[in-house]
């Protein structure tokens, strides 16, 4: 039984065209806001829920060099203004993360940085969500949708190591989120991998047309990864040529260079994965239509053998009189006529049968 | 019944070559020329309706700061040309203008910036339609030759907001303009998307040969589109190297770079949906040979089946004296020669019918 | 009948191999030479044929500011050699001109700049033609084999208006012929679109095997227009560059710019007459291929159905001995044998048909 | 018999995502680490097997100006490590060669630089190995999973010859392992050429569904080999830029220059390859078609001949009552009925022989 | 009967992979090497076989402000490393000699340039032969496998002429021979053209599958062509960037100016053939698929008029008993019956044909 892949949603303009920029309209079903801070120093950590209130944040902030306030859901429309407000985000940057579907990007605002990058779920859909990233001197704020999985692991190794992590400023902790968002794309890519390969299997062994709509998802899915990953590369080369203006430490920039170099090899993946993809296709096609040439020619061969054979029957299925002529039909009097004409036919039959083994018809391909 | 879609007007040349540069006739066919005035300052706003005496619009320029003048129909030459030689518009820009079939471009003339860009109808035909916009100081000038929706928003802005748009000087408003131009992309590429998915659907359910003329169709739609976006890329590209020229505010510069965003926004979606009209192409290339295989599949195995059972009835057709000797067809003396001939017939079909299925050629696919 | 298309001559080599540079061959089937000189100043302007003598150029080079010599037919080398020398054409680039089949190109020489252009001719063939421009800095040469229409309007021009044309030098009139060979493709390009809508039509409704070389034939037309055009963009460019070293007037620049304007848009139509043709091309191979399944269906349904009738027939002409038991064949006695027969006929065949249509094999696609 | 192609193992990802960058596990199934030292200076040289401890290494660094370290097998992380701080190695550089399927590429590190390469094996399966390559002022260190033969003429040169290779210094020797790496591609590209070959002859002789397989493997090994050659192009580019820095002797520059040309052909190598590859596909197709087409024309062909055969048996098969009128079928009393009927029969077999040949349908091909 | 092209042999890779580079082995299959030295002043002109020993050469560069040495064969290597070291000849150029299958290039080395260029034969087999062209202050040295026509004009304008040639020093006899390479190419394309022209005439009256093999032998042909006069743009390219160093004399750099645009012309050749033989392939394709659809539907036209014939004829062999009832086959005791069976028989034929022939399915295609 074939499962035709969910087809992916495909965006939506909201905001009608025209609107002055900046407007912000939660977007239909957005979840709930949640923020959580977590703010630390060299010696200290703490984790907070914030509430309503943003106050909590603001003394946060007055006592912690590095506030990270990590938001998911954006339906509460005014909390979120009201958080870009105390950090001068840019209301064009807001109006990015409420409108949703933006491209990959990283752009540099007077108080600030904001990056649009693209988490990947490793789940059944392999789908991809906006993760938007706010690198200030002294904050990074993370807005997403749906609590991820992906940012876990950096939220950890603030809270338990005293490393690196915590002697360094927001744009070490901005580097891990990335890092953290770029490492995702192996275990997903594996699983793009393992499907490759079982639809490889399937293609040479019951090759049928619900493995094109299938093989067609994994591209989709590929093209998908694709978008997300290539313009990465931009976007680390931009960070990288940013050195020179001391928005990011030295100490930083071979961290950089190192994610760079991940975001490389994911692509790298993600081109050789398209080009299994669609060799698969021209596997398939050639598979279906040597199954389909196979089951024609067997096919035929079974009437080729016997359409000679019932001309023979029909020869003696005429009605010539045999009374008023010796010449007509006379082997209808033989004594072995009857068997005479059953050995031609397995006669004829046989030899059709040799003749195409000898050309090769018939061999096992 | 297909409907095969409408063809898309090619340009035809209308000077005839080798005339000399700057010439104007009016296009055959071309609309009424109106004149709309949409004067505005920092307080006040005004919006006259111009007939063919351009006194009315010399006073609006000289009490307010930016004049808008917004010409639909071009079928008045001698109207456009005293508007341009008002505003000190190049010859060559008004040529442009009066031939069409331009290419999306911005020139720099001494006293003007000179756009051609297209606008996108969401209506069922999704056509583009010539949109030129001149920039100069104090002025703004946009000619085409339907009265469109999409500048509306930004006539609604100038006359209902006393916000940003009142402040500021003629930049903004070529850039809201293009804003709004751009925006109205989205629409048009919802309607695309979605006859892109009905005829998925389709491609899938019921393939037939009129798909293919719709999804051409399709493609040719988005090729137009994409040679309408994708040079808007290189013209706001060129627009924001303006900025040390003083010819672009630095304050609009955030937006140029926000218009710009939207641009590559709609750029990745129409090169997405290119690709998945191209990828349903192939599907339905596959889906109706699948088609087409599986109907001769089904008529040739019938056909099989029923050669071997005529061939038996030819054999107990033929003529052999049964008289004469004993080998002669002694079935057709038997008892039950008769019910054992039906017999053998049901056990080959049978045979025939098992044989297929274990080979697999019966199965739904 | 299949006409097929005239086959574009293949460029020969003329000179053998290996030869000094500069060797002039007149090439096998040139036509007569003819020398006409224009010349002309703000408030001049005379028209001269010049015969084997050139000294009638020298005193027109004399009065006049601007020359410019109209030359077809390159039979008569001694004359061609004498005019190149009398103003110091370079022998590389009369060489060129000489051999032909030049690529599309500028070159400077100390004394002048040397032009390869293509003229594309709105005839039945769609051919193309080398026009050679020699532009110094007081004299235009043009070199042609034939008498085309395309410069025609530009020596009017000279003659009649006493516009810009008048006033301006050799730069200005290398321009105008730049634009009047390059407005001439836009009626060429009209004509091969005609073609394509009229090829268009003819695969949806008559797909036949004489398409495919007429469809070809015009891909090879627009293959040759591609070249002719495309460098066309470079030269153009690396006129514009010459600004800054004073050949060409700054007043010349607009025009030059509008030239590049005409040549990108040309270029734009060829790319997408191409892409239009390639998917012509696709259209007509699956029309083909669903005409020829739809006869081959509906020969098989033919035969399908009268398979199994013919297996019925076949039964009840066996020849099984009524007399020897009540077992063999009792149809045949029956008083409604044979009706009951030809009504079991009637029922499989309605049978089957009904099948199909359900299946929807036989409609109307 | 079809033997299908190994499937090449595709890389999974090691350390979980998220986890702090320099973290170190070696992999699964790695092999026992061992290390061997080659020092050598003009005149002396030394190989020494290296134990747990490194102080030996210690001492050779002092008294030999280069110091070679060739360490095979990853599975001993703790000793790589104390290795890798001996030499001020980069925890990143570490973790990239501990984690393997980096890409090719150089990153310079503050003490050295580090390499990715891949050395190609000429066994049966034409895998490549990543070799990791520290050079620093006086040690080069190499790393890699299996001990390989690529490197055994680089150590047989430093060991036999005191030619050049002992009076240069690290630079030199980086050089030469990168050149036999290179090298080692020739041996592996004739392996491939001779199995495109062999495909060849196959797809013109024996063409059958598992050389698509085949072929697709081949060129999947192409696209491995393709991705290791590549961007070793841009490494040794950037190698040849640090000719100003002091880091590669000039002396050693023409080397380098001489081995980017031979990395340029085998990169041209492949690339032909890889058409090459392309193009058998095709031709397979094209092969494949024909056979079946040929197959399908000779059974059809037998049909059709007996089909006009049959029909003459079947009307003189027909029971009109001879006895009831002299108009119901008197052939078959006539003396010579049958012989006619058969040589009917016989000129209409022949008949269509004739049809079919004089149309070049029996033809061989 | 079909010939397939003479397979290309494929380089081997012949020095065993890492030998110390420089190392010198004569080629399996080298020819026996002969020395010619050509040398030539404004005024005198020499040319001299030299033998084993080289003292003549050296007197020769004495006397000569240029000597050209020709040398052909390159089984003695002693030889030519004398003449190498004679001349400070580079041993990493000299390898490259040897070796062979050097990509086209141009290296500059403290004494010389050393250019690798391939000629192309104009014989059957449309091959290509490196040509080594060694460039110094007064030599030139090359290099070849085998006596070929393409540098004979180059000796004879030598030995013939006082012009040009002899007065000018070694950067123009350079010219001359790569402008010889340049030019042989010309009569190579036009055969190549001859036989894209007899393909295209094949393909559309007599398409076999031979067709195929000889259109991807031209493909070949012509994507060695490519090979070797691609990278020769890139490499007269940088020879006139050398301008500025005046190792080129600026009277040369017009000629440079003139090759660069012979090798662009071939490129052009090169490509638009490229173009016209994947075309080719198309056409064969679709030629091929037609000829055989229309054999297939012939056949089943065939058949399918005689399958009802047969099912009529067969009706009438039924054996139900007349004389049981009236109802049984009253048609076979009609006086008439057996005509108005075989007229019903043609009538059907009859209307099948008509039927068919409406449906266009008869006409000539």
């Amino acid at each position: 039984m074939s499962h035709r892949p969910r087809r992916r949603k495909r965006p939506k303009y909201r905001a009608s065209p025209g609107t002055s920029p900046g407007t912000l309209v939660a977007p239909h079903g957005a979840l709930p806001t949640r923020i959580r801070a977590i703010a630390y120093g060299p010696n200290q950590h703490e984790e907070v829920e914030i509430g309503p209130d943003l106050d909590a944040l603001r003394q946060l902030r007055r006592r912690f060099p590095v506030v990270w306030i990590d938001v998911t859901g954006i339906s509460d429309i005014a909390r979120i203004r009201a958080l870009a407000e105390m950090f001068d985000v840019h209301p064009l940057a807001l109006e990015d993360v409420v409108n949703g579907h933006q491209r990959v990007k990283v752009d540099r605002y007077p108080n600030h940085m904001f990056f649009v990058v693209y988490m990947a779920e490793d789940d059944e859909d392999l789908g991809t969500e906006q993760l938007n990233v706010f690198i200030g001197r002294d904050f990074v704020i993370t807005i997403r949708e749906e609590w991820d999985r992906s940012l876990a692991p950096v939220r950890q190794r603030v809270a338990h190591t005293e490393g690196r992590m915590r002697r360094t400023g927001t744009d070490y902790l901005g580097y891990a989120i990335l890092d953290s968002v770029v490492d995702h794309y192996f275990p997903v890519l594996d699983i793009v991998s393992e499907r490759l390969e079982a639809l490889e299997d399937e293609v040479l062994e019951r090759p049928g047309p619900a493995l094109v709509a299938r093989i067609q998802g994994v591209r989709r899915e590929l093209n998908a990864l694709r978008r997300a990953v290539w313009p990465l590369r931009d976007v680390i080369g931009e960070l990288m040529r940013l050195e020179n203006e001391a928005v990011i430490a030295p100490s930083t920039m071979i961290y950089l260079r190192d994610l760079q170099d991940h975001v490389l090899r994911v692509i790298d993946l993600v081109e050789s994965y398209r080009e299994l993809a669609a060799s698969l296709m021209d596997l398939y096609l050639s598979s279906i239509s040597n199954r389909m040439n196979e089951i024609m020619k067997v096919l035929t061969i079974i009437s080729t053998i016997f359409i000679p054979l019932s001309f023979i029957a029909g020869v003696y299925g005429m009605n010539f009189q045999i009374e008023r002529s010796p010449w007509n039909m006379p082997e209808l009097t033989w004594r072995y006529g009857y068997p005479i004409a059953l050995g031609l036919m397995l006669a004829v039959a046989l030899g059709l049968l040799l003749f195409f083994r000898r050309k090769g018809w018939l061999g096992a391909r």
